[in-house]
């Protein structure tokens, strides 16, 4: 476990961004309904690589696969799929988040209520789930994860309301935060997102069978039609008479995560109407106009990095080059192997490309700066290739505030851009120049005429502070601490 | 897990005994808690194979582990119980049961309360659980396993008592059934038993450390003192500042399992103030009494025949031989490899030695039949290794009925007893005679007059179907069916 | 690997015996052949619990399968004899020596011979095997294992011999030492035996197929038929046409290993026309002529001292009785969890039971002494249990020197009666009075008048020191060291 | 395994690309040698993703780990690193090849010789390996591996030369083909290239420490300095004294793999004096020149088709686009999880984005086309994500031969280029137009002026048919066929 959590550190350290916890996928009236969940998973799957879970109905019985680990090593096997039956399906992939690793923890959850059972799968996080939580206890609930989805789960089984519907949404009704949930029952699929649709849901269509699905690309994969985004507050439920579409807890202005555009979600994924590698382009063309630099070349840092450098090159017209490569094969558990080594900080993951650097003056794109120590790394990689000159451009703002809305972020205080200014910032990666996009530049390179400061059109937290709703738990009282004094839960 | 659950079901049929489910084990102010604990439940592996779990507490934190498999192979790595840290710890291994396998079920349950963390190991059944479960799911609860220990967590949690031990007594008093209960709390460490005192709980003490413990032999391993047994109905609460004795709830006749002295318990455990050992040894020379039988020599089936046996050489004069070698290597996980090789009857765990048995008559003996299909394929090894004649002594009476108390027994319809007489037994297993031990016969074995079918001073309701509680669950109307949908709840 | 290395050292003091180090097992002609060797393997099991392998020829291609663990842990499933299909098979299960731990060690052996496929499987050990290998490599043989079974393969691929068996004659022939091989080309299944015939081999038929097994046993889990023994410097060749017998190395006065009988045996085989059973109670009865004693009872060291403790029981007229209780979940694999508890002498293995000892003057009959202090710390045990007078009687000669023969015993120095006389060992382990049996009484416990000093019928090395061959590796010039400079070749 | 070799056709063909065997590395002279050979191999991890080992030598002994899977995933455990103790070190990473899968066949091999050990590691194929293996199984020789390496130890152990030295280069002269040797004894690090040259090799400089490494991202990514490749037919003898070089077999033309450019080598790699990725832009760039086409937009096959795509937007003045994402997260394992979703041509590694290709004629750039399968299907995702025109271009000759030098290459028959012309295959995958770079346009792209047909600067075999040596085993006489009439030589 100790050399586990040093190596998700380590890999942490080596990539040094904000990261998406989740992603969800439910299909409903589709034979086989679990190997699409495994395909739909697969795509999603840079939305989380630690553990996924699928669970299916098989018209009598739910089952259940959890397993730590990428999609294509434990779910593709047919001894796997044999074990998830029936024609519905939702299936979670997940990055460690609140609550902590293991199985224990691993969506979906399932509980049996009195009515039936009952499967969630969720993308986001409840911001005051302790709260609820702690009210929960008090009435004598018990808790097996520490996860704030078996939260949702105890409302839904303590709602008195009559029917499942009523109940899921009263319950969620209680939540604050962000969420897209897919649920299964015995009779329904129910897909939702909270009022403001701060994480993505989309529903498809694979002749005649209901999907959701966090994005598009996971409809891509195996054919199926994108129908539309679920919309912010939308409840949308499937049974096999059909679809209906229900906003039981009133309308808002939504307020859509910015930063699915700028790293979380893929590029060929169409999310809120764009296209997400389009909106990078853009971002990149926003770039070169707002931070223009006599340079030689555009080099990314890759992956992330590149559509924004392919729009920066067009944009200023130079040549796009792959001045450093990137070694796939670094996985989560890549541990630098002995302190010697860990101390001459090698090149795991990226190198430089002499041939490309030597005595040019490169413009260096990358998509943000979290902790700086990957960006001073880089920087130093390509100045020993030879560069003469390197320009960094950020393809986002500064991130300065902690995001509490499904995203792995360090503490504020641990962002670089919460304690330097740009010109520190410059200097602490040792670069000639740095700019960052700004905020309304952003906001143009997803379409809108700038940021709107009174009615924001995204949230936009990381980069502004500005959060949308209340942060119950984190905010709270002494009294209100996370749950469980059980260390290791999911023993 | 098709092929475990075959394997398990030729395990089963090839040890053909009722087979107690669980072990318990509790201590508390000793450092390193958690390895008295490991080799507690060593001694106790004899009542439960499958799996095994530990809690300790550190002051601060509980720490669980719970793995699949034996105590040895799992819990003496020095890593596992490094992650046991503390001075209290409890534990628990369990046979497959109620429940099912899978890892979610293995005990100790733990749950965070209102007022603090509390861990709950049990050995028993409660005859109850559906229907309290299906009312504590009306009001809302949900469980996260299948085992019927959460429903005493939950008991618990919902409890309108105001301190822990109180809410502990209001929560097991609603209990109807067998358990020997040992509990973990921040400050507590709490034993009890059903007022029947069904299945056995001993107290003990190591240099000042109390130890709780199903049998004396978890305490004799490290050289613990036998205080006392826990009696029926009794809850022994240890503290820092020492031990409390309650009974909450009123006194009873007590009931204690007389098939513990027949199979369950090991041979050097003292139970109810009798040592095994001699009390099978004293069922022998009964039965010797009762079946006398002119023969050359006596056989044990090994190896839960072998005390009866010598009391029976004793009291018989005969002398006694081991006609009958058993492997030891075959585990739960021996699969009979091939149909081929299944149908020819192979002996996998015992086999016959001609040169004791040729020629001569031979009184085999055996602690009890159930479904005897066991019984016919030794009875045929013996005869092939050339006895003359074979004279079957059972060192109990028929078991006709099922238990409902925490042992895996077959249903009453698949017990041989239930369903022929001795007569048609004796032809079912081809011997040439077929005495069991009659009722009073074993309850003089264990130093009673016989017994009293009035008050009967034992639990014998596998002999005699006199259960002494009600069999809610069991009997209860169709609707109080067992929960869960999930097929797989461990997964 | 070093908590393994604790562990078996661990295991070995707790299990102070010597080790036969093999068991062999072969059958030809019988579809599933893979699955009646498994079987065999299984009924073996006593002879080596740490590793097994299988080799099956399907009339076209050899299959090979090496697990470390117990046969029936890892061959019985059904994937696994899947990749053992053919009519023919051999197989060979160890205890860890000579060559180390690892699968690289696994026998059976296999090679690629200019003339086709051959796999050897050996019980035994080679004493000039070092010798032979540094010859083999001065003519440039390398060698992918540091089992001297591999030097048997190089032997017969260099040999020049023209057809199989004469090769295999050839290379056997330059053998020293104890040796029971089984070997398996694509046409024949060869067996053999050392001209002494020191390890056992027996030769079986199950229904037309032939059998060729270390013990009786192998044949008895099948309903196989004992044929004979395979007679000391006997090959047996067995094709489809039937079955050759030759004897190409002449024919010596043969020296079966007495030991068989005392403990490596399995009570119900049947080895050089003795069962080991009876043999065991004679050597008891022996004892109990040769060293009588005034006892209230006699109890075992079980499970090896049961058999002698049955024959002093009846020799002496004294009671039996099952003063020790064994627990058989102690696997290899259990660590005495922490040095606390490592210095409390636990009781992991055996314990003692009051109820029979107390107050009691006890003899308690083992099988052999090895280091003593197994002995030792149960005779404190039974002295704890409240034990009168402690009498030792033990079911053989001291040992006193080191076995080259193929078994695991310690070097000489750590024999306990290398460096006591008996009064100084009956002082060391603590008892009233120690009595061995002597070598006159064990050669008649096997039938003879006594052992003819000139001429011993049996190898008894370990008693007398006279070994019956050259030891040329182990009393070799210094340059004939241990091949193998790579530090873990099972890596 | 069933399974595990579907996952791997699977794997084939949906990575329809030759591959490289393997990567070779060795450090001499270094403190925790492993953990730089760690490193090394890596770095080098896109040479073959299968199996690794790593052998280390710490003055005394050797020490040997082999691990099925990623370095990453292996190697850099801080417990495998402790047991390869040393300051040198080789270490081999392999693609599936020669001999078949298993840890049996993973490199480096090791053997003890007359003289020391010898470990050796191997990037290459011996063409006359069956030949040789025959004579030394005539001469008594056995194998244990399928490996043509373990050939060599056997030439190397039977030589009758004096000094390792001498044996080596004795041994390494009877063999034909292409193979970059690694090796080490206990005094010296040998590292020599074939007469040709066919395979790479680089020498480098660490601090005063010299490695040997098939490409210099090896060396990059520890910050060594590249001295210079190890030249055709060199034999470079490392000890403590130093370095040196010699060239025992004579000299000969060299040949180097031109593949090696095209899409072996990670494109920041130096190989023969040019970098990979300026070769591959050089290759697009030639490519746009000799196959122009009026198009919107050029579009890579990621990743392999990204540099050759850069060079030919930036030769044909036309924006470069990724308008197909690559899902890293397949890996080998990933199987297509039923049949129905087999036949529906799912998107597991890429996908078009129909915001880039909607409405546009593209030129879609890919590395090669082995058996069309691939191309076929991204040809027809391009189409369905609504581009007007297709237009293939390809960015090296058609392959029409087999590879018999280290390279998995399947059957000429099966090579789509040897069955069609290219107006066939341009049928076949669908396109508007399909172009591939001439022969000597690649000679250009490497800084030749184009191909000598006498006398070819490199081996293009695969692209010409024009082996640069004998290939004794794919031609000899029936009787030479492969060694091994075991099925699972690993097992």
């Amino acid at each position: 476990m100790t050399n586990r959590a040093d190596s998700v550190a380590e890999a942490d350290e080596a990539d040094d961004h904000f990261h998406d916890e989740c992603g969800v996928f439910g299909i409903f009236g589709r034979a086989d309904a679990a190997s699409f969940t495994t395909l739909g998973l697969h795509a999603l799957q840079h939305r989380g690589q630690e553990a996924a879970g699928i669970v299916s109905f098989d018209g009598t019985q739910f089952h259940v696969e959890r397993h730590v680990g990428l999609i294509g090593d434990n779910f593709t096997k047919p001894s796997v799929l044999a074990r998830l039956p029936g024609d519905r399906s939702i299936g979670h992939t997940r990055y460690a988040t609140t609550g902590g690793a293991g199985l224990r923890n691993v969506q979906p959850l399932f509980a049996e209520l009195d009515g039936g059972g009952l499967a969630i799968a969720h993308n986001g996080n409840i911001t005051n789930a302790l709260t609820v939580q702690r009210n929960l206890q008090r009435k004598g609930a018990i808790f097996s994860s520490t996860s704030d989805t078996e939260t949702i789960l105890h409302l839904v089984a303590t709602s008195e309301e009559k029917d499942l519907l009523a109940r899921f949404c009263d319950a969620v009704g209680q939540l604050e935060g962000a969420f897209s949930l897919v649920a299964l029952s015995s009779k329904k699929m129910i897909g939702c997102r909270d009022t403001l649709g701060i994480r993505p849901l989309v529903l498809g269509d694979l002749d005649g069978s209901w999907i959701l699905a966090s994005e598009t690309c996971a409809l891509d994969i195996m054919g199926a039609r994108h129908v539309r985004d679920v919309e912010p507050g939308e409840v949308i439920v499937i049974t096999e008479k059909g679809i209906e579409s229900h906003f039981p807890w009133g309308e808002q202005k939504p307020r859509f995560c910015i930063f699915e555009y700028v790293y979380f979600s893929r590029p060929d994924s169409r999310v809120e109407g764009r296209n997400v590698y389009e909106v990078r382009k853009r971002i990149g063309m926003e770039l070169a106009r707002e931070a223009p630099v006599g340079a030689d070349i555009v080099v990314p840092v890759p992956d992330s990095g590149v559509p924004a450098a392919v729009g920066f090159a067009q944009g200023a017209g130079l040549p796009f080059e792959l001045g450093i490569i990137r070694n796939h094969y670094v996985g989560r558990t890549f541990i630098q192997p002995t302190d010697s080594i860990r101390h001459m900080g090698v090149k795991l993951k990226h190198n430089a490309n002499p041939s490309v650097l030597e005595g040019r003056s490169v413009v260096l794109v990358d998509d943000s700066i979290v902790r700086g120590t990957t960006s001073q790394k880089i920087v130093q990689m390509v100045r020993d290739a030879g560069a003469r000159e390197v320009h960094m451009r950020i393809a986002s703002p500064p991130t300065m505030s902690s995001c509490y809305y499904g995203v792995d972020t360090p503490e504020t205080s641990k962002l670089l851009a919460s304690r330097m200014s740009v010109a520190e910032m410059a200097q602490f990666i040792r670069v000639d120049s740095l700019e960052f996009l700004t905020i309304d530049g952003l906001y143009r390179a997803v379409g809108e005429a700038g940021r709107d400061h009174d009615a924001p059109r995204f949230c936009d937290a990381c980069f502004t502070g500005a959060y949308p709703t209340r942060l119950l738990d984190h905010e709270g009282p002494d009294n209100v601490r996370k749950l469980s004094l059980l260390a290791n839960p999911n023993a």
